[in-house]
């Protein structure tokens, strides 16, 4: 590789964007490509008390500003300790969540705003964007079974439909806002098909940097 | 009262802000007002947990731009829990360090910018800035000399002397820009020269108000 690459995984939780996500990893790595998973706070020490903070389903009282912060809080200090040094050693980097679930979370679901949410993000990953992020999309309905099926609910997790719904809206929106960087990934089908769909995006774009 | 009053104390460590600050108070309860001494985390759940992830000492590998969203966050959630509602009340808060802290310590002395940290603590505050801010004047010499007295030091206060010469260069810098928003108050003297100086403002600033 001539540089490092970083592509994103975004989704509703239960679109199975870890499963592809880690598929994506396994497949890379046969083909003979330095490639690592990760996702925040991913092994970060410090990230990781905050990721603590976040889904303790204790801490009802939590601000939806606060929430934001903290998120781009872990984002920072896991973007310096993992991704980071990774791209400085020409690595490809898939990562599962960055910038676009704050804007889709907190930024429009929980509504604040998209711009205030990105601009504390852009605080936090201080120009270091994805070169593609990869939406997978599948029905709030699909999402919420597959959840459901893997049990041990986060704070998050935890939220009315309603609320993946305005998830969902967000990233269709972000869809709309960043046609170049967003590649939408039909995720309904069987893992296979999804992978295959995920795979051929993910080959086009490490190509460029080869 | 006819609104609540939001009044903060800022300077270097050592500065005798704390003491003071609790001085006003037990004065201001004396003369009959209904007054609340504060300092973030100050009660709040959350916002304890996330001053436990700042000052830990063993916390080296801590980003400074993680740093300074950790402040805001923390300072949005004792913002919500503790001074919102009772500026509601109508009661007057003495809250020791606010946004300047950040703009002197993150913002200047840790060379990240004013404008950047000033951007994510707007977020976090939402617009509730402080009616009047005292800040409480020391050398840095004096600073370190009572700082070293009280022993117990945490992670900010075991930085270097050239940090802390840096923040009071800081805090001079937010004197120069906001003259009508923060005093200075000469806080050199004795504890009880600096509780007049201190009182004669803060009963200037109430005045208006009542």
């Amino acid at each position: 590789m001539k540089q490092g690459v970083f592509i994103t995984f975004e989704g509703n939780d239960g679109s199975g964007k870890t499963t592809v996500c880690k598929a994506v990893q396994e497949e890379l790595i046969k083909m003979g490509y330095d490639c690592i998973y990760t996702r925040e706070p991913g092994g970060s020490k410090i990230a990781e008390s905050i990721r603590n903070i976040l889904l303790d389903v204790n801490n009802t009282e939590m601000d939806d500003r606060t929430e934001a912060l903290l998120y781009a809080a872990s984002r920072r200090q896991h973007l310096k300790e993992v991704v980071l040094p990774a791209l400085e050693n020409k690595k490809i980097v898939l990562c599962d969540r960055f910038i676009d679930s704050s804007l889709a979370y907190q930024g429009i679901a929980r509504g604040i705003g998209l711009k205030e949410v990105w601009d504390i993000n852009q605080f936090a990953i201080d120009g270091c964007m994805p070169e593609k992020t990869l939406f997978l999309s599948v029905s709030v309905e699909t999402g919420e079974k597959r959840m459901n099926l893997r049990g041990d609910l986060n704070r998050l997790d935890q939220e009315e439909s309603s609320f993946h719904k305005d998830v969902r809206q967000g990233y269709e929106t972000l869809v709309t806002m960043y046609p170049e960087r967003i590649k939408v990934i039909d995720a309904e089908p069987c893992k296979e098909e999804v992978l295959k769909s995920a795979m051929e995006c993910v080959l086009k774009v490490i190509k460029e940097y080869e």
